[in-house]
């Protein structure tokens, strides 16, 4: 499989988290602008070039994402500025204990019933961008249906940790579910295999009582890593989803070994699962030098994995950007992720 | 009736939470330590004097909590301590969307799904402090049951807010459900009148689905206003529960006579509800010059509600300070209130 192009747009630039929170303490917020132009160095690395998604409108997003919510993420900072003296951006502090009782109307509330987490701020630009990355991703699931065997978006902000109504660890627009949504105007089956380094919890959620997509994610233990209530082996789906949800917790530290290993198992199922199409969501930030520091893939790590996910199956796949967050290294990860997948030389 | 105590002590005002978060803002937290001092000149201005809670044990408080959240409590500042880099108090991040998935070992993670707010960090003398006033409320119990007509305990931090498992606005213990639970040793059933600005949320959580606790609340209208989620007049009760839950929103900015006019109704359900026994969970914030500047009761008016509480119904009544922050009529509507509660003159 050879890929020419890489999905991207400035659009997904202006997007500028400035913080969040970590045990407590505000920290640097490290999906930052530049990663794009980092893992866009690795994709013209890969010999790809750059090319502009369309506006979809938001039928594609809606497919995945509830009315209500997308009302919230394109009208709350705009909601939230009227509230004298409140911060810069959109910040949950109240969340419901149960998600079906009234849904209240002040935006301070939204914000809590809509986030999981605090490291979601929607500022003036957070809108722009997330629609864009989501179209990035429809734009590569588009390619595909126009017969591309592969297509790779760099989707930012991330999605896999947005669920139907609630954004959560940078994430606004579920990207990868909605390029599998798109995808299933024409495949009636779709696996998703996600190797970010944090559990696709968004991702699950969403297919979770689905037996027409198969979701699998490879991931540093959640039980002391974020999003620490997903990601366990336990969840396997529910209802006509029984079965077809797959988590591969690793411990923290895990190398190339034990990720392999468990990749091994995951493209098994997978297999077994013979779906028509494949959507993957390529977090990088497992990687050994990434901030998170979570698990510890080499770059030579990411080649293979890209060599195995490549070589499994032949079947039309999407690729959607999730983490990896800056270090010198994240644009030649991504270089030798795709070198693997499509079976060349890093 | 007479009351010739109010049950404190020192231990209570340990609890030192630094800031809270309004509107993505950190804003200094107005539950502070000289709220008991505030309160015990109101007391004595009603010619009441200190008396000291005994220790209780977690009996009583285990009647009301879970023991898997009272661990939380008990030791999550020492295990957050551990964390290197890890900010002064326990503070939530990240938040289950449903409880029924793994429980985290992660003490980051326990935190968010015990706390539905970022208002209750805990610190080195929180667990002190929460104890002890669940201990007051137990004491004042414990005077009722032996023979007192009414007792008055002065809980702080507050309880309202507090679920079985849950601390949220201030509040760890829910003083007056554990007050409760202790009467029905000897009453087989008894009501609870929150008059506190907020909703009493946590108190209708608890005792949701049963009819031997009718509880009924008069606060500012949830829509746009803490706790947002829970206090609407839609909420009446669930299972052998349905009808025994009573709130009654009011617009920000009431006056003593709407809130007299929901009062009265309040009283007219109780009566109609005959219990054993009353509880009274008195936050004074609905003063029309505390800073959470909610509903515009004035002290006359608190008098007014004392008068019309203590006049409606000739059972044991503990009271249970809740809400009411720092402002120089504090003391004196406490006073209004309990003169009035015992007819006499201010």
């Amino acid at each position: 499989m050879s890929m020419k192009c890489v999905v991207s747009t400035e659009h997904q630039q202006k997007h500028y988290p400035e913080s969040f929170l970590v045990n407590g303490i505000t920290q640097d917020n490290p999906e930052k602008p530049v990663r794009v132009d980092m893992l866009l160095d690795g994709a013209k690395k890969a010999g790809m070039e750059i090319i502009e998604p369309l506006n979809y409108g938001l039928g594609p997003i809606l497919r995945i994402h509830d009315e209500r919510y997308i009302d919230f993420l394109e009208y709350a900072y705009k909601r939230w500025s009227y509230i004298e003296g409140a911060a810069d951006a959109v910040t949950p502090n109240i969340h419901p204990v149960e998600r079906n009782g009234e849904y209240p109307a002040s935006v301070v509330a939204q914000a809590g019933f809509h986030m999981t987490d605090a490291s979601c701020p929607i500022s003036t630009d957070t809108w722009e961008s997330a629609l864009w990355s989501a179209w990035s991703a429809v734009h590569a699931a588009e390619m595909v249906l126009d017969g591309d065997k592969a297509a790779y978006a760099l989707c930012r902000p991330p999605g896999h940790h947005a669920s139907a109504d609630m954004a959560g660890g940078f994430c606004y627009l579920n990207n990868n579910a909605i390029a599998t949504a798109h995808l299933m105007k024409k495949y009636k089956s779709v696996a998703i295999l996600d190797v970010d380094l944090h559990h696709g919890n968004g991702t699950q959620s969403i297919f979770y009582h689905r037996s027409d997509v198969l979701t699998v994610s490879i991931h540093a233990d959640p039980r002391r890593f974020y999003p620490f209530f997903w990601g366990y082996a336990s969840e396997t789906g529910d209802g006509a989803g029984a079965g077809y949800n797959l988590n591969f917790p690793l411990p923290r530290g895990s190398n190339d070994e034990a990720f392999l290993d468990a990749l091994d198992s995951a493209l098994e199922r997978i297999k077994e699962f013979s779906p028509n199409a494949l959507v993957i969501a390529l977090g990088l930030d497992a990687f050994e030098g990434d901030p998170f520091a979570g698990l510890a893939i080499t770059t030579n790590g990411f080649h293979e994995i890209g060599i195995r996910i490549g070589g499994a199956l032949d079947i039309p796949t999407v690729i959607i950007q999730e983490g990896g967050y800056p270090c010198n290294e994240l644009g030649s990860n991504l270089a030798a992720f795709i070198s693997g997948f499509e079976n060349r030389l890093i």
